[in-house]
């Protein structure tokens, strides 16, 4: 096969495409190693070779992603100090460019809550990560006068982080919501309410 | 079978049960009827008698869980109006008391973005059902003054529904996210704004 040919790295990276659009359709337990090979056009043997099996792979998919989009943020602020809002925003733009991987982490998200599933604790982890990240970022904006600082940095982290997962799940079907468009009057209404509540002596108004 | 004995509105009662918890825990095409028989403890011709496929079974159970939410709400508000605030946070507690129903809906509304899927019409008119509910309730709410009104409702309601479904996804991992609290505080804000924005002469702090 032609396709035998190509660098190791190369090879590996068509397969985690290939993997990634297959899990993405018919979900982990929907999709065999046989449709990841012949997407790519290996033998199943070929596949194993770099895979040993169906967890290792999408495991290697999802990780391969989150790298990549620590890369891009790191490389789009590198030495800037975002808010929140320039955070958060930088994702969903990102996002909207890739339908394919937000619906398999839209996917695999949902069908790892069963604790049998490969991605049971790869997604506690995550989730774990991102909260504590977002959190980070709002302690700052608080600490800056951006963001009320009576809200509890967690649960403001929590509540943004499920609106942008729920928002993509309503891009993803057909006619699709702007999330966004969606995303930026929310995020720039809590900052707003910020200067509001400032204006008002520390009464809280919203956020 | 002794179960054999049972009336058939109870027998299909418990077949639903038994592929919701399948559904949920393994996905639409992870779950077999056989699964489900086993679960029932019946024999496989003995479910198809009820459900002629794997498609016809999991529309029953998503259905019969829809029309039971509105019959809920319905018991619930009968002569009253209720807010926006009063209707999300009934359906929120009532989804807490059924966490295996709550994972049903989230593996199979992001499994059913693949347009082969056999819920990927009742999701997307179920969402547009949804949106629209929210949207009028936000609407009687803003004529009352208790919503800013220069927000878009359609767009209000998206938001809403994002949150509460991202805020299921949290609920469901361990250590669980209390998400009918954060909801909870986050409609209790918008409606606090409104206030804020009355008293300004109609300048917009949020919601």
């Amino acid at each position: 096969m032609e396709g035998l040919r190509l660098p190791r790295t190369q090879r590996r990276q068509q397969i985690l495409a290939a993997a990634a659009q297959a899990f993405a359709e018919t979900g982990f337990h929907g999709t065999s190693l046989a449709d990841v090979a012949t997407r790519v056009g290996v033998s199943q043997p070929g596949l194993l070779h770099h895979y040993p099996n169906k967890q290792a792979l999408i495991l290697a998919v999802l990780e391969e992603r989150d790298e990549e989009d620590s890369r891009h943020l790191e490389e789009t602020f590198r030495e800037a100090d975002p808010s929140v809002v320039d955070w958060l925003m930088a994702l969903c733009e990102k996002n909207a460019t890739q339908p394919e991987l937000v619906q398999l982490f839209t996917v695999t998200a949902a069908e790892s809550l069963d604790p049998a599933h490969p991605a049971h604790e790869f997604f506690q982890r995550r989730y774990r990560r991102i909260r504590q990240a977002v959190a980070t970022r709002v302690e700052l904006d608080q600490q800056k006068g951006r963001i009320d600082p009576t809200l509890v940095p967690t649960d403001l982290a929590s509540e943004l982080i499920a609106l942008m997962d729920g928002l993509q799940l309503q891009w993803l079907m057909r006619p699709p919501v702007d999330m966004c468009a969606i995303l930026r009057r929310r995020l720039e209404r809590l900052t707003a309410a910020a200067g509001v509540a400032a204006r008002q002596g520390g009464a809280r108004s919203d956020a």
